[in-house]
C-alpha cells in the first residue's frame, strides 16, 4: 500500500551527491535525490521515517508501506533522518553479512562519518574488540566520545593493527591503495565487507592471501537490491537494532542542518571533508 | 580410533611437490608428502581410501578412522587414490561455498586436472551451463569427452563468455593477470572461489566492480583446517557425491601411473604441464 508521508527532515548521503552529478542514477530514473526521510504519514499523523530510492528531497513523498517504520516521540525529526540509510546498512554489513557476534574483532573505517559512527556503537554494544579510522586527527578526537574503540588515521591502521589483536570483520569504504592493507589485518576466514571505494576503484591485491588466510571480500550495495529485499531488510533491521536507538544505546550523530532549499550547500559541506556525523537537510 | 592402512596407491597433488620444496610446509611437520591414498584397511580387509595431512607416500599409513570412507568393489586402488582430495575440494567449493544448484552457470578454469575434471562432471550433473578452460589446446580437445560443457584456453575465456551467458559461480585455481577478467564475467551476486594461485599471487582488481555487482570472493584451503572439520567435510562428501562415482556418472581422470619410488619423475611429469588428470604413484 502506498502512502503518503509530508516531509520535516531528510538524510543526506553521498549517493545524493553523485545522483546529482550524473555518476550514480537512480534505478527508477527518478531525477530528483534522496534516500531517507522523516516526516508525519497523512493518513494516520503518526511520526515515520521511510527509506526511499529516490525523490526524498521534497515537500512530500509517496511510498510502499513496507519502506517505512514508527519512531519513538522522543526522537525528533531531525535524529530520524539520519537512521533509515544508517540501520538498514548496518543489519545488512555488520550482522546479516558480517555475523557480528560478542566474539568478532571488528574494524570500521570512517567512524565519522554517519553511517560509520553507527556501525561504531552497535559494535561496542555487541562485538569484542572495535577499532574505527578517520581521515584527520580532529574527526579522531570526536570518537572518544564512543569510548573503548580503538582510533588511527587511514595512514596508520595497518601499523597499529598489526602489534594488536587482528581483526575478523572489516567494514570498508576505502577501497583503492588501503585494500591489500586491510587483507593483511585480517585474521583467518576473516571477512572484507565493502560498501564505498572512497580512495578509488583500483587496488592491487595479494590473491595468494584471500587463498592461505581464507578470507572473504563481499561487495555489498543497498541500491540495487528490489523493493522485497529491501522491504524484507528493513523489517528485520527495525525488529533488532530500533530498540537500542530507543534506549539510547545508540544515537544517530548528526553533524549539520541545513534549509532543504540550500541542498547544495549541504553537498559542498560533505565534500568539503569537515562533517563529523550525518547532514540533514529540514523543509 | 587411529586404523593401519596397507597402502596400494597414492594420488600426486601440486601440494606435494611445493611441500617438497619447502615452499608448502605440512601444518602437522611431516616431511613426507601425500595426502590422499588408497588401500586395505588391516583390522577389517576392506578396501578403503584415506585423506591424509601428510605422510601418503609410504608403504603404511596411521589415521584417524574417521578420514577414511569404504570404496565400491568396482572402482580400483588407482581410480580410488583420485578420490579423497577431489571428492572433499568439490565438496566444499562447488557445492557447500559455491552452492552448486540446477540455475547455476559455473566457470571451472582447469579442468584437465585431476580435482578439475572432477569438478566439471558433477557441475554438468547438477548445475545449469558449464564453463570449463585449460592452458594448452590439446587439453581441451579432451575436454570434448565431457560433452556440454563450453571449453576455453585461459586467455580466450572473457572473450568468450563476455558474449554468452555469464556465470554465477566462478572456481578459479590462477589468481594473477586473469583475477579481473574473472570478476568481469561474473553476474550480479556472482561468486569466485580461489583454491590455488597458479598464475601468481599479485592481481589488480576493480574493487568498484565488487562493489556495485555485490560480488563475494572467497579463498578456501583444505590445509589449515582443525582434523575435526576435515573429517566433517569428508563425511559430507562422501555422503552427498560418493553415489555419483559408484553410478559411473563421474569418474576419476587418471593421466598417469608411476612407482612410488619414481615419485620425482611424476612431480616432474606434473610440472612440464603435460598431465592430464591425476597422476597417481603405486607401492
Amino acid at each position: 500500500m502506498l502512502v503518503k508521508i509530508k516531509v520535516h527532515a531528510i538524510g543526506v548521503n553521498r549517493a545524493d551527491i553523485l545522483q546529482l552529478q550524473g555518476k550514480y542514477p537512480s534505478p527508477d530514473g527518478n531525477a530528483v535525490p534522496g534516500l531517507e526521510i522523516s516526516g508525519i504519514r497523512m493518513d494516520t499523523n503518526q511520526k515515520v521515517c521511510a527509506l526511499l530510492t529516490s525523490g526524498g528531497y521534497s515537500e512530500m513523498v509517496e511510498v510502499d508501506e513496507r519502506q517505512t517504520f514508527l519512531v519513538d516521540h522522543n526522537i525528533d525529526f531531525v535524529q530520524a533522518a539520519a537512521i533509515p540509510e544508517a540501520i538498514v546498512t548496518t543489519w545488512l554489513n555488520l550482522y546479516q553479512i558480517g555475523g557480528l557476534k560478542p566474539s568478532t574483532s571488528v574494524l570500521i573505517h570512517g567512524g565519522a562519518s554517519g553511517i560509520g559512527s553507527f556501525m561504531v556503537q552497535f559494535a561496542l554494544c555487541d562485538g569484542k574488540i572495535v577499532y574505527t579510522t578517520a581521515k584527520a586527527v580532529a574527526k579522531l578526537d570526536y570518537l572518544k566520545n564512543y569510548g573503548n574503540c580503538i582510533r588511527s588515521t587511514f595512514d596508520e591502521f595497518k601499523t597499529r593493527i598489526a602489534s594488536a589483536e587482528k581483526v575478523d570483520l572489516l567494514i570498508d569504504i576505502l577501497g583503492g591503495r588501503y585494500f591489500e592493507d586491510n587483507l593483511s589485518i585480517l585474521n583467518e576466514h576473516g571477512r572484507l565487507i565493502l560498501f564505498a571505494v572512497m580512495d578509488g576503484k583500483l587496488s592491487t591485491v595479494n590473491a595468494a592471501r584471500i587463498l592461505m588466510k581464507n578470507l572473504t571480500i563481499t561487495g555489498s550495495t543497498l541500491r540495487n537490491k528490489t523493493p522485497d529485499e529491501k522491504a524484507s531488510l528493513l523489517d528485520q533491521a527495525v525488529k533488532n537494532l530500533l530498540p537500542y536507538i530507543n534506549q539510547g544505546k545508540v544515537t544517530p550523530l548528526i553533524s549539520k542542518v541545513f534549509s532543504l532549499k540550500d541542498y547544495k550547500e549541504a553537498h559542498q559541506f560533505i565534500q568539503s571533508g569537515r562533517s563529523i556525523g550525518k547532514v540533514i537537510l529540514k523543509t
